[in-house]
């Protein structure tokens, strides 16, 4: 079992960041060929998600997409304001499972691995797990 | 392994119910120390999400605005009226994957385990599975 | 360990398709009594959920929630024209983790698993994996 820590940079309020490359790098290290990858966000105004990654406005439409239907001037308790933040956290999840075959992360043609930032920008961290089954 | 039914009884129509000090307990009682912890919910109108748990007010918030995007009037065709509670579902997911570190749950800093209930009040049940890798 | 990738054909644009029949008899010929059943759709307009089989009207429920909040007719930048079909993959998940019990899959009572087509019809594929624990 490999498990480490990975920092992610986000520049901007909301955005999405494609991580691929830092979790199959992890996945080397490892030296596992079969198995999980479970990557595990520990924060509460972001999430994790897979989807396209070919055509970078992809991420930006799902960002447009979650501020059209996510009240964000809807009148909520939370003091803090990022409450449509945490909402957005809810809707994509924190966790993720991706199978491992051959030395290598069995995502689909089209898919990348991306870190969603709702309360940006910081610096973040993610936990990435990886465990030979 | 070590596998237990947690009961979860709710007490609005819609609400978050913090599980995190019952799964802890499962956790201890489980003795291990590294490995995974899956929960998951056998129910078509909740979910299990990991959000916020520090202000009470988060919970409330991800209700309401939960409530401002799903449609509650429109014509659904399921006629035991509770579309939006199984649309919520959906939305929330039926199953968390929490990582097993030192014999505690590797939860962030403010993140907590919450119970979705969107078509209570009722007595629920969450299938708690931790297991050693 | 027993991996397969099932395949399933989409008729509609959007639609939910019941796959449990198709994972059970993976399952069974996995031979495989106690461990999990993990779920991955290598697809980006697409997702897998757990809702209620019994009455399809929550199938179609489903989706004609979706389109209510989730923006069609927006001027989205990817050029495609499916952005809101990617929007409902990353609020679904591309996974799925079920657990395994006396040679079956541990759910509810009124629970199914669905393939959730956002951008068809077309043909499909799941990996479905089988692990001992």
């Amino acid at each position: 079992m490999h498990q480490t820590t990975v920092t992610i940079s986000t520049h901007q309020h909301m955005e999405l960041v494609d991580i691929t490359t830092q979790i199959q790098a992890e996945l080397r290290a490892s030296q596992i060929a079969t198995g999980t990858c479970i990557l595990f966000n520990p924060h509460t105004t972001a999430g994790l998600t897979i989807n396209e990654g070919a055509d970078p406005a992809v991420r930006t439409d799902l960002i447009k997409g979650l501020r059209q239907f996510v009240p964000l001037d809807y009148p909520f308790q939370h003091q803090e304001g990022n409450s449509p933040s945490h909402i957005m956290a809810t809707l994509t999840g924190s966790s993720l499972t991706v199978l491992v075959e051959n030395g290598t992360l069995l995502l689909g043609t089209w898919q990348k691995i991306f870190f969603c930032e709702y309360d940006g920008p910081r610096t973040r961290k993610v936990v990435c797990r990886i465990s030979a089954s």
